[in-house]
């Protein structure tokens, strides 16, 4: 239980919901800010106004996903005024404060840095991006289904990594019955593409792998999918580019090709907002017990 | 090889395109009625006007899927005029033609009948189903994606029914990942679910299966999803009935109680129609092949 | 509940312990013929010997799945004297006994038709076959297992039959990462095999199909693999023979060819005698409930 | 191509067959020591006894999977006469010997060491670890098998661990129908087996997950399965300790409350000889073609 918890939400989007929730499940004390608008009646949280009080009498500050950006904004869906965060928040803020953000950019971390505030970004987590994995690959499923004339099953399906993303994807694949190969550059992942019944390939072979391709899913932060590989690709393969932007895709040369080419950012919070909350709000509670935990053990 | 086949194509939608194809593949000579407008180039067809000299002439029939309608008009994508087939069109018919079609109406059956023509009707063939119950979950899956606000995977999913649809909808939803309940009402389905490593229940049981549902596909064509069933639903379950028109779901207590539910016929054609032409076109090839193998047999 | 049922079991192997305990927790009375030798303490459970009388107040009669053989004798594994059943103890059976054993073989039938008793055999019903295809294939895979250097998965395995083991057999093999061919005769069955993800062929390319298999699985109770389908296996090709005795195999032939051939009957009560039990167990319950409540209704 | 490589064979099981037949398919010269009952006639190797000029000509040098003992003593199933490697013979060796072994005891490595030789132990790479696990898992399964009265099929298995063994042996119960239940130390797998659609559970709370347990498969190499958790379980659990010996279970407790638990080490070379020694020959091609590359490139 987090009775006694005085926890903070500023901004956010259809996630945050279930993580507020979750809170107030848990009993935790819940002050809601950049929320005017939310409809749902969370019953024990209370709307307030940001002010330095009540960044001092906060021990768990919760931010959205996307954290702030460069100058302290934050978004919130649920609020029609900007909400900003100052140098001036940051030094009120209780010294024990936790501050949780799916990713920080710089002005963030240099503010938590410069008042030795800890700060957790839970999205580089390791369970949080296998979690993400699953509704990032029903995002991926959609697309292919609405973006090509053929089924998944029987097609022949190019996953590029099996990292967190690419091994649920070529799961998913293989599953629906898809022809899955999946390129890596390393050799336990090679083993493991073969353990799981896909056919592996190194990805320094990719251009000629390509030539019998339905759809190729990317999901190495890399440029793979150069004009030299697209160049080998029947005229009506499909690219799913799953990569954090830019992606690893020549957009412009598939494009001059003719090739469909779709980069497919944010799909979690698209595709399966709810349950994407869920996982963030697991993810906060099991933080903040073991917090809790640590800090009786230490006392 | 169809070398010597006098095979005539009026009108259709995407999908004839692939059974065109592949009947130019195999050498037969090639007819085209109501393809004005089709700009892909299928070298060694000829298009023609509908006429009593060209009917005389064909051996092979092809119709649409959904053959004609009730007053012999045959629809066509491909061209602007309409096209009827009158009792005469069917007199002047060679009396050794075979006419195919999806699902033939009363005219066209009465027309048959009439002039003792041969007439073949592949989408009630099993095969056929089975092979098309591939696309239709895509599209069932896909709705699931876009409709929901969670993933399929960990979603608590019930399937109607373990015919043809049903199994394949069932195992897909299993390898993504959802919990699966499928109802069934005779012994040897529920047996078999059990075998598949899903939970059966008998359908005299619905309603108390239902209370945890998130998702549930009906494949059932009965009225199923009754009012007494519907109301038991949490208030975000997702109905996707499968079912042929009108459906098994109480559509208009559904929308009462808030409950959506979506109708969904057609999926194959929509969401996979090079797949669904080519189920046709090679279902078509076999049925052909055979019929000449047979007469073959006989002279 | 079965309060009130007078169940008398003559007989049995390990399997037939599951069926007494299932029925002394429904709460009939339960007595046994031929348990001599059973150590473990069913509470409840009454050993009798063979009379007249025991018959004549019982109204559920469960015999062993192999019945009675040509004779009546019984067989029992839990007793040292044999025990027969004679046309007296059919005669004086009561009238309205139901009569419960997996295979009948004729002195039973012959013996129930003239009392006008009503006999039921569980073997030949869909869903049991279908809940016995599960310990049959892992009993297959056991097989598998220990008779070749290679493993499964990887290897091209052939099912001959989509029935209700063959399409258990199939499933197993794929999930375990072979290369899975499936030949089967009918239309439907090779468009469910396509489905599941599996190459279907028509068996009469069987033996084309063979020359590079690692284990074949037959489950057709037909002369399948022929000499001249067995002289096109590679030399260390394993033939797991599942069909009901004498199976589908020229095994003479297979010896004489150095290609390791078995036959395995019977491998639910060797594999899974327990799981086996539960089976017929739950089958049975099925079948008595139904009988009970088709009696008040009637009544 | 292997063509101009001296390679040496020194003993072995059958595993190195595979080993030998790969070296020779690519031309390299073959030479066997220890190998004198050797039937199967391998046309272009050598038999010779152990010289040390044979070691002086050798430039690839292949020892078995258990490489020496202590003493430098050199296992062979094909020969009656021990093989035992001395000082000297390392001290003859040429310098740029290439050496390959499973594990190397330390006497193996000292000699190595001590005249700058390059020794590789491939056991202890993770991508020949995950193609091991396959036939690990496939004797797992089959003990399973043989030592309980159920099916794997519907079966409550718990897996511990989910390195490269236990995610193998994990899917593999699930694709047949158990319930799996993998318990695991860290957030990452935690998650990976949920997306993989079974129950994980943290390693500190195992003693309340076996309470309902039928088998038990351990990959930690570590004690796991205490007096404290064995006395948790079912009396008819099942154990198979699937990590190297001593295992992760304590087997006299287990033994004293008569609980069946199996000790099963080396199952690779046990139940797929075949496949294990392909593994073993495929990664040493691998290896040796890189080694080849590396020393063109720096010539
Ligand atoms: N579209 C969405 O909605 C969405 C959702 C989640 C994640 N993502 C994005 O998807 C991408 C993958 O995420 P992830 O969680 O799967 O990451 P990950 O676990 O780090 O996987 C990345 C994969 O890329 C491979 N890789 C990296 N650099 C490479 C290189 N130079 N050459 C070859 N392979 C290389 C890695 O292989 P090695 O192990 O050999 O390095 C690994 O297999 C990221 O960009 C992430 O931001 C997008
Ligand atoms: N939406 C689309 O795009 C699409 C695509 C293909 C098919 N469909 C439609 O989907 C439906 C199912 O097609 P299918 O090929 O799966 O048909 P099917 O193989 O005949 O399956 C129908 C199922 O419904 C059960 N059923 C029928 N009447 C029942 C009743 N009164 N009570 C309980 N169960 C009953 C059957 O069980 P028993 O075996 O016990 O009779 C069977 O399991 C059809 O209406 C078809 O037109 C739609
Ligand atoms: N070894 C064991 O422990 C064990 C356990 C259970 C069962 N069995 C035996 O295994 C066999 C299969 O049992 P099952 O329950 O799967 O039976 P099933 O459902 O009747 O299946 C039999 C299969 O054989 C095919 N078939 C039959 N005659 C054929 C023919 N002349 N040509 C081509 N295909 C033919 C059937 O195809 P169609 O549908 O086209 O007719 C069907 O696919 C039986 O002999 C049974 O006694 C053995
Ligand atoms: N029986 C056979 O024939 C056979 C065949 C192959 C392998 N093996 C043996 O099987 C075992 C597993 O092999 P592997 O290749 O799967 O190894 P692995 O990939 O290293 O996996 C070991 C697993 O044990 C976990 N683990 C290690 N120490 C732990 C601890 N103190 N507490 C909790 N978890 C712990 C690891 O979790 P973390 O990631 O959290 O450390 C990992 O999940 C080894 O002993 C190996 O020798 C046996």
């Amino acid at each position: 239980m987090f009775t006694g918890i005085q926890a903070t939400f500023i901004g956010g989007d259809a996630r945050q919901l279930e993580v507020i929730k979750k809170f107030i499940e848990l009993d935790a004390s819940v002050t809601l800010i950049g929320f005017d608008n939310l409809e749902s009646n969370f019953t024990g949280a209370v709307k307030k106004e940001l002010s330095l009080d009540v960044l001092r009498d906060t021990d768990t500050l919760i931010l959205p996903i996307v954290g702030t950006d460069e100058k302290g904004n934050v978004e919130s869906i649920f609020c029609s005024n900007s909400i900003t965060l100052t140098a001036d928040h940051f030094e009120a803020m209780n010294p024990n404060v936790s501050i949780y953000t799916g990713i920080a950019k710089p002005f963030l971390k240099e503010q938590c840095a410069a008042n030795q505030l800890r700060l957790t970004e839970i999205l580089d987590r390791d369970d949080v991006a296998i979690y993400n994995s699953i509704p990032t690959v029903e995002g991926a499923l959609m697309m292919a289904i609405q973006n090509t004339d053929i089924t998944i099953h029987g097609s022949t399906s190019i996953v590029l990594g099996l990292g967190r993303v690419g091994m649920s994807m070529a799961r998913a694949l293989h599953a629906l019955g898809a022809r899955v190969k999946v390129g890596a550059r390393n050799p336990k992942d090679l083993a493991r593409i073969f353990e799981m019944g896909l056919t592996p390939f190194e990805l320094g072979g990719l251009a000629d792998q390509v030539v019998d391709a339905d759809i190729v899913y990317n999901t190495i932060p890399k440029m793979m999918l150069t004009e030299q590989v697209i160049a080998r690709m029947p005229h009506d393969t499909l690219i799913i580019d799953l990569a954090s932007k830019p992606g690893g895709t020549d957009f412009r040369y598939a494009e001059k090709r003719g090739i469909k080419a779709l980069l497919a950012p944010g799909l979690p919070g698209i595709v399966a907002p709810k349950t994407a909350g869920q996982i963030i709000a697991n993810t906060l509670c099991r933080l903040v017990t073991k917090h809790l935990a640590n800090r009786e053990g230490t006392s």
